[in-house]
């Protein structure tokens, strides 16, 4: 992040497993806010102002907090409504470190259209913040940048290799990206957590049309 | 680098266009010692201390050096027995970020089996630091250091999915590495300075089997 400057840029954040897709399949069910908080105790806090909390460390729901980081806890009408305050391992991290953007949206396989159709019609110059995994490069988000990427080709030029060689990637798997993945670092830890159900849901394409924006430090979509 | 500990690990450096591939090239071509130096001042005032003085910044020769960046200038007799100080706009600054590493070698696709042997025989963690361009990502590096990750996946695990990547990239590209390269933003730079005669000879496998290591700041062979 500190090699780009971000002040000129709709930053695109991106956290396929979970935080993204969560919070996208949240937005498309009726939630009216998300939170990002970026410590643990912060967002406990916040059950005294009336924020529902949710949050995950190293893949697992938070103790006490009311919902973890799967995306089956955002969906149904019992989300409709809801104010909720969110803090994970990667992602609310890299909102954090976004902060200074012209704008931050929010992406996943599951917006991936309504990202691009926004980005395209937008006059910023584009940044991808893939979350990663505690600061490593993963390569599921990888593989959302370079679909993304796919998709704007025709339009935005790189500025350098890394979308470039996420196109490559995404090609490859696009075919099988489930199969693809299951070699990754982060699946094979979350495997372990028995969320394959998660996986399958976050790496679907364009189910829902949101698009949650930062708006003084809480997310929305109108 | 800033996310990763190098006290522990022997550090691959790798600028395939041109540092590493240049210096690896003068050292199978009997270079005493090269000097990798940050500025180009600094590296200017070495003239006067019996070094041939190498230097370039954005892919261009810099006026009154002795050498450039084109592994042309490293090759045949004239050359054995040097003493070089050598800047470049990315290769020497990574040396110097990698200079808390537990060791740090050489490599490019010219000897990429001897760095491989090397990692194999050596009991330390590997990192590869792909130079890059200006602090951006480029695929000629990503490539090698997937050819790399591609010869010690059998012995070696990842720490986070970069190393699959990079892999999954070369296995992309290695029927014909040239046109995969062609599309890549600093092959389009170099392009307009005429060197695909460089990028060529960058890219053939295993030429020579010298392994250069970082001794008191300074890169030697024995």
């Amino acid at each position: 992040m500190h090699l780009y400057d971000v002040r000129d840029k709709t930053v695109v954040v991106v956290d396929i497993l979970r935080a993204t897709s969560c919070m996208v399949t949240a937005f498309a069910h009726g939630v009216e806010s998300i939170t990002p908080i970026a410590s643990l105790e912060e967002c406990r806090n916040m059950k005294t102002r009336g924020y529902v909390i949710s949050g995950e460390r190293d893949g697992k729901k938070v103790e006490g907090f009311d919902k973890g980081n799967s995306p089956f806890e955002y969906v149904g009408d019992q989300v409709r409504g809801l104010k909720i305050a969110f803090t994970t391992t990667n992602g609310t991290l890299a909102i954090e470190k976004s902060k200074d953007a012209k704008e931050i949206v929010i992406g996943s396989f599951l917006n991936l259209t309504s990202v691009a159709k926004h980005l395209l019609l937008g006059e910023n110059n584009a940044l991808i913040v893939c979350a990663g995994w505690k600061g490593r490069v993963n390569l599921e988000d990888t593989l959302f940048a370079g679909a993304l990427v796919d998709k704007l080709k025709d339009y935005l030029g790189p500025d350098c290799d890394a979308p470039l060689a996420a196109r490559y990637l995404y090609n490859l798997a696009k075919e099988d990206m489930i199969s693809f993945l299951n070699t990754s670092s982060h699946v094979l830890r979350l495997n372990k957590l028995n969320i394959h159900e998660d996986i399958k849901f976050c790496v679907a394409m364009d189910q829902f049309k949101v698009l949650p924006k930062l708006k003084n430090g809480t997310l929305v979509v109108n």
